[in-house]
């Protein structure tokens, strides 16, 4: 199992980026081909100091080769054009592989 | 649920910092009270440019009082300790709320 992980920092406006995220860009995502599961959280603070991201995203595929597909799908292309208009300068992504649970 | 997500920087010496994770670190952390899941994931790339981390941890709790009971525990502070020797330079943490899965 993979998963792409996208962290997010700390957006200015906050309230109008957790809408578009869960009115907009999540039913984008979630039409991902091949996608196994996906895990929103959201960061509300930490062990030491404070933190300056705000939401973790991650998207589970069964493999590399999946989640490339999905990247590079129709379904995929819209996502990414969508949080580069809303998240361009907010956003981290990785690749990962889960190695236990 | 909420989770403590740990997230590592690439260490100098990689070979050896797996080991310590995998052979030292993790058996600590699994003795946590009240710990749900543990989710490691190795990170192996970005879909831009090089990532600067390599490894993210995720630790799941029923909630936010389970995870500071866990934290504030003998097995917490021995996990805490151990982390401070072998990754104090290359750890971020946060305590994040699972949303949608």
């Amino acid at each position: 199992m993979v998963k792409l992980i996208a962290l997010y920092k700390t957006p200015e406006n906050p309230g109008e980026f957790d809408q578009h995220y869960a009115d907009v860009h999540t039913p984008l995502v979630k039409k991902w081909p091949g996608l196994r599961k996906l895990e929103v959280a959201k960061i509300y603070g930490a062990p030491i100091g404070e933190p300056k991201h705000s939401l973790i995203a991650e998207m589970y595929f069964d493999d590399q080769d999946s989640l490339q597909k999905a990247l590079a799908s129709t379904e995929g292309k819209a996502a990414a054009r969508d949080v580069m208009q809303f998240a361009a300068n907010l956003i981290t992504m990785f690749y990962a592989e889960v190695k236990e649970t």
